[in-house]
């Protein structure tokens, strides 16, 4: 007998030790599929395929609950920096849709260390696709979660909008207990993170949100998970808001500033930093770009910068990733970072379809998540 | 006898070892000087006064030479972020013009420790007013220049210009020789610093300069100092101008890049930064604000800094300022970093006053210096 002969079956045995029901793998899985860029709902199709056998190095996971996000949708179209992963599905290369959720590993490779069947894991980078029932991945391509009770929605939808706010409220900026955040979008996802985390940090925070009927309601709801301040973007130009926010900041104004809305408003909302401030801008809803006058450069010394969690989850360790997981998983036990409002999916064709354009209407009641 | 008394007979006595002629002052002093913003030829007049006496923690110094910088009229209209320091000259508090200038010490008094008769100082600080003959101050209103063998007009013109180069290249990004740097305003002062700066630290430059009809002389000029491309702001967006620069930087795009124009040629350079860019803004020539789309920020991680020399040297230490003029000067006297081209101004009322107005009109051939 061969090397060949003798080394395959050596593999077929430790392989059904570690995972005998899956080696060869009876299992079905689904995933919303495209093959080409373009409006969702027209190249978005349900796909169904055999999971690979399980490999040495590889694992099996079955997954829980996906959101749906805006940068899903860009993705689709092909107007996202990063390109989604082909991979071999059946028969077929497929991109799979979908960057964030969160899957529990069902099966490990014999030479997989780090995971365990039971593990709960998210994406390690952005482009795998998480619409999906199963996956069978390196795995290298999942990051283990830390054991820290939480519900699923919020393990579901951590690693961009709370993990966003978390980073930034604490790579730019060395801030103490009293010092002032302001940020635009205050009623965004990131947003509200960002009201809670400063929270329970102690720090104080100026939301600006968009003027809107139902003004006072919106005040009250962040006010009543930790906005220090609300103000409306009309008011932020005016004399009088400037001598509020004066009384407000003292001789402290803020050295943070967190954008996500763009134009005329993000531009005011520099203005109001102190010297040597930092302005981190990790959105742009208005579509309009940021202006910056040259005196607050020069003159104000304030740097510009921009975040893309993604991005950051790509050149840091993992290590760090999971220890910023337990930070905010446990802020999310503590009922210090609460669950986003959602609404459930099914994982069906059609349905998965019409949530996908009501994501890109911007009508959707709270942020769509995908159960499994 | 009283301690006064003696005191003060020994204190004569210690002053007339030190600096005996200049006790009773008889200096007449000539400052052009201002005591209300305005427009330079209305407000500025030449004033005469007695330099007071010396006294222990004063020194005398002469002026020698003394440019018309554009930040000095703006002092003077009152539109720069830094006041001028009012001081007692003969019978008027008065503010004195010009903030740049290499003056030379001539009397020290005896607690002076740090400064000697014949050592060439500039100003420690913005505010303090260049445009005069002599001026009696603290030791700490004067920084000691380096004794290094450099022409005059070199020393006059330093701290402005070739040092907000020197720094720019130095602080914002790690380079190593036969990187990049891309910079607007190629032919401003800084740009020429730049450019001669990058060639002796092994860095090569793009330099945009404002389209004219006599292009090619500016562009030959330019590279006969150091420039290692000269292209001009039209050019800068097209598809022929991506492909050539391109070809030049290779898979290593500029990680520096320095502003000091503004507007839309602004924003085109930003895009030739390649990803982690960290882009500096030390002016605003065509008085536009820059402009910046989100996704040079998120997705390419580019920073957007200012940069204020007067700022840089008000927080630093005079050691670190002093080693940064020894590194400048050694590069002058080397002739890696020429002379600027400039114009003698009289230091007299009326050729002063001609001077700060052909300085506004932009109009000046070369930097207008001083001579007293």
């Amino acid at each position: 007998m061969g090397f060949l002969v003798y080394s395959l079956r050596q593999r077929v045995s430790v392989n059904q030790y570690v995972a005998r029901r899956y080696y060869t793998s009876d299992i079905t899985a689904k995933a919303m599929v495209y093959s080409d860029y373009g409006q969702p709902s027209q190249v978005l199709r349900m796909h169904s395929f055999k999971l690979p056998a399980l490999t040495a190095d590889t694992v099996h996971v079955k997954f829980l609950a996906s959101p749906i996000n805006p940068a899903d949708v860009n993705m689709i179209q092909g107007a996202y920096p990063i390109k989604p992963m082909m991979q071999k599905l059946g028969d077929s290369e497929l991109a799979v849709g979908g960057n964030e959720g969160v899957a529990e590993v069902i099966a490990v490779g014999e030479q997989v260390k780090d995971l365990k069947v039971g593990d709960q894991v998210v994406m390690a980078k952005s482009g795998y696709g998480t619409w999906r029932t199963h996956a069978a991945g390196l795995a290298s391509d999942f990051q283990l979660l830390p054991k820290i009770e939480v519900p699923l929605i919020q393990k579901a939808t951590m690693t961009v909008n709370p993990c966003t706010a978390y980073r930034m409220l604490k790579d730019f900026v060395k801030l103490n207990p009293g010092d002032y955040v302001i940020q635009n979008g205050g009623n965004s996802a990131v947003g509200q993170a960002v009201i809670q985390i400063a929270k329970a940090w102690g720090l104080n925070t100026i939301n600006i949100v968009r003027n809107r009927p139902e003004l006072d309601q919106l005040v009250n709801e962040l006010e009543e998970i930790g906005a220090t301040h609300v103000i409306t973007d009309e008011e932020l130009g005016s004399h009088e808001m400037r001598k509020r926010i004066k009384s407000w900041v003292g001789d402290k104004p803020p050295l943070l500033g967190l954008n996500c809305v763009g134009g005329k408003p993000a531009t005011e909302m520099a203005r109001y930093l102190g010297t040597n401030g930092q302005y981190v801008t990790y959105g742009a809803m208005s579509k309009s770009p940021l202006t910056l006058p040259a005196s607050l450069l020069i003159f104000k010394n304030i740097s510009f910068h921009g975040f893309w969690v993604s991005k950051w989850a790509e050149i840091h360790k993992p290590e760090e990733r999971y220890a910023m997981f337990e930070d905010v998983m446990e802020l999310m036990k503590q009922g210090k970072l609460r669950e986003p409002k959602w609404t459930r999916v099914e994982f069906e064709q059609e349905e998965m379809k019409k949530a996908v354009d009501l994501g890109i209407s911007g009508f959707s009641k709270g942020k769509q998540v995908v159960m499994f």
